[in-house]
């Protein structure tokens, strides 16, 4: 089985996992925050079973096997979530383990769901935390969707596969040099995010933190009333763009630092960026006519909540939940859409909506056409069976797994409409829901904790692209 | 185009329609209804119609291309809604078209959503005309289902093509005759349903009525309660066995009366029943817990819902609305699932889920093991690539299009349980929604125009499996 190796691995993302918690640490010392107690055990706490880990697995990392990838995929994410919570458990905020653990996987899945009734009252180390806990789950992401999934071949993800142009490079090598530049990238992104932030009238640490749940599509917010607590036009633009870029591909951004001039692929980029400004005047006609508000903040709040929903973020500035039903239904729509692949965005990605449309295309043509073979495209280059494949089932998947989830969230209680749109905000990690309880002015507080643990199962499986966790919990699996 | 021979058969069909409404012709001149006159008006419309189109494009009746098959499954359907509208349109009954071509969409697709906000109002004979239209239609699919279908190899349907032990028959003889058992079987069915309706103290109009939607899973009834107008515990376990009946391949029956005892295919047929009464053990449960009821009235009224809902029938005992979120969200989740192919039953349709099951679980094995070829089985024969392709794709294309509509009917101003509930219904062929509007103590008069034309289209999509109406709204079908 070689676990060690595996095990090993966690210890490092451990330690890693320990250091961050130093951030909010001095921020609340600084502040005179007695929470600064909490951080300093959990890091303690953290970084112990890190180093343990590590010294009790030490030993040459060996090429990872398909089924050791799965197992290691699922044991980092696990593994921090369960020592990210940490902290919220410890500080004096009266959670239970449930309710901590949700926060933190709705953190570093960058889903945004909240379980606190009134975040103003948070101090400001743990609101920090949960932003960093986002930022990470970010970069998390990318890292797991450029270079881990590609090769697991989950979900038609080995569309993905990045050709290395250098063949004298060794894989760990080109692995190290590419997370470093994705790194780079995350971090000039979330800087410049920050930094305009600020020149938009932001404090310091309100631009510390929405900069990192911007970028990485996360959306939790140290106010109550979301992004709309500012108020303001130019903080809401800033928002917008940036909640787009942490939607474009990371390999995009690599093709714009690359020395060679090669063409980067533009497919689900063309297509993201139609979509968005396609739904986003839809949506201001629709605010005009109906809300009678002026153009400019019609533009601004519809284009704002629709990119914040596409791209699974999940700021509000507004209750949208007032807007009328129309709205309501396209923005339950948006939804499902989600970001670009190899992004820190959620959904069923844009990429899968292309390679859908093609295939249903062709397959409608092979209905009267049967003998004529027709080619699935994307940037350019020919889909993969196994690709189209991967694809289908998993918009099948998805919704199938949309439905249980809906059924078993009745099952606690809940009403059709808070049901299905927690579960659909969830296998998203989009954060707000529908209705009075879990819609954009509420949070997930008044959840059973059976209801919480449903919603942790569906953030994780959304997140790691369903198959990656179902798979390990198949029997054969362990036996092969 | 060789369009001839297609409107030569459609002629033939709208003969065979006008003959059926002599029926409730003949039913309302005996009761001195003045309705007697809109049927023969329409009677004679459509016979004329039928008659014009034989003589004008009499001919030899070529082999069908697989175009020609597509335009001839939609002209057929189209032409009968058409013409089937005419007596409700033409009765004293103050409908619009839009409401009488809805009412007959309804019917003929076996769906068995009403426009009707007071059943009991209306005279016998437009009570019996809705009834035959779902007799009709059910008919109508189970025909197309296990000849044309195969033939179209749409979503999967080509798993079902019936190998002629006799190969000196003409594919045309042997078509006739197989068309010749099925009407037997049906006839016999819906004699045998009717007779027991007698026994349990139906009057000879219920009787009759409730026998073509119950067999036909339909699900009109002339009573604004339903089948819960009768009260009668033995009534309701009639329909529960007959409504089963209709949900079972007629394929399997056409091996019971054959004369070489080959074994029949039965994997569909599990897998309903357990599921039926693994479901409808639940409900019980669920209803003895949490309503306090008595158990035979939990067992005949859980089992009466979840198999009016599986089946796609829709008939209504009590508002299941009331039974609390879990019961809603499980009866929701049991919309989709439907019956077995090959029987007047709607909805996604077992062998599917068990072909996607299969593929489920193969593909998961795959990811860890690329190498390992599986083989997927249906009945004990290998499933063909195409057939699971159909499949998986039909599930996705089930769920987008529950997306689009429900989008669709929310911009008509319809709140999101109504939208939804009412997309799901609609493309399952099921008849009532969830909420106050359109659940199972409402009706969809209150819908807009619009959106009765959308729940049309969505009636329609589904009857016909999807993919062979939207084939035909493709330009590049017309220009090869």
């Amino acid at each position: 089985m070689k676990l060690h190796s595996l095990l090993y691995i966690t210890g490092q993302f451990l330690v890693a996992l320990s250091l961050t918690m130093l951030i909010p640490l001095f921020l609340d010392l600084e502040e005179h925050n007695p929470d600064w107690q909490a951080f300093i055990l959990s890091a303690v706490l953290t970084a112990l079973s890190g180093i343990l880990m590590i010294a009790a697995f030490r030993g040459e990392i060996i090429q990872l096997s398909l089924k050791q990838g799965f197992i290691l995929t699922n044991l980092i994410w696990i593994s921090c979530c369960l020592f990210g919570a940490l902290p919220l458990a410890q500080a004096d905020l009266g959670l239970s383990y449930t309710d901590a653990f949700f926060e933190t996987v709705s953190g570093l899945t960058t889903t945004g769901s909240t379980i606190f009734t009134d975040l103003e009252q948070l101090p400001p180390g743990i609101i920090l935390w949960r932003s960093i806990l986002q930022w990470i789950g970010g970069i998390g992401v990318v890292f797991m969707v450029i270079i881990l999934m590609p090769f697991l071949k989950v979900s038609g993800m080995q569309l993905f596969r990045i050709e290395s142009s250098d063949t004298h490079e060794k894989p760990a090598e080109r692995t190290h040099k590419l997370m470093g530049k994705i790194a780079l990238w995350y971090v000039f992104l979330t800087v410049a995010c920050f930094l305009f932030y600020r020149l938009s009238g932001m404090g310091f640490l309100d631009a510390m933190n929405h900069a990192m749940t911007t970028l990485s599509t996360g959306g939790f917010s140290p106010y109550n009333s979301s992004v709309g607590y500012f108020d303001s036009v130019a903080i809401s633009w800033v928002a917008i763009s940036f909640m787009i870029l942490g939607s474009l591909p990371f390999t995009f951004y690599l093709f714009l630092s690359s020395p060679f001039k090669k063409k980067p692929p533009l497919s689900q980029i063309k297509g993201f960026l139609s979509l968005v400004a396609l739904l986003s005047l839809f949506t201001t006609a629709y605010l005009l006519v109906s809300q009678h508000g002026g153009f400019g903040h019609s533009l601004t709040s519809a284009t704002f909540h629709v990119v914040s929903l596409i791209t699974t973020t999940g700021y509000a500035l507004e209750d949208y939940g007032l807007w009328g039903h129309p709205a309501v239904g396209l923005l339950f729509m948006v939804t499902f859409i989600g970001g670009c692949s190899g992004s820190t965005a959620g959904g069923i990605k844009i990429f899968r909506f292309q390679i859908m449309g093609q295939y249903f295309s062709n397959m409608l043509q092979s209905l009267y056409l049967p003998k004529k073979i027709s080619v699935n495209l994307f940037n350019n280059q020919r889909v993969d069976e196994t690709v189209i494949a991967g694809v289908i089932l998993y918009f099948s998947i998805y919704f199938l797994s949309l439905l249980i989830m809906t059924f078993l969230l009745s099952l606690t209680g809940l009403d059709f409409i808070t049901s299905i749109s927690s579960a659909a905000t969830a296998i998203a990690n989009v954060g707000p829901g529908l209705g009075d309880m879990v819609g954009p002015a509420g949070n997930f507080a008044g959840l059973s904790d059976t209801a919480k643990w449903i919603m942790v199962a569906g953030m994780i499986l959304g997140r790691l692209e369903f198959l990656s966790v179902m798979v390990i919990f198949t029997p054969a699996f362990w036996r092969a």
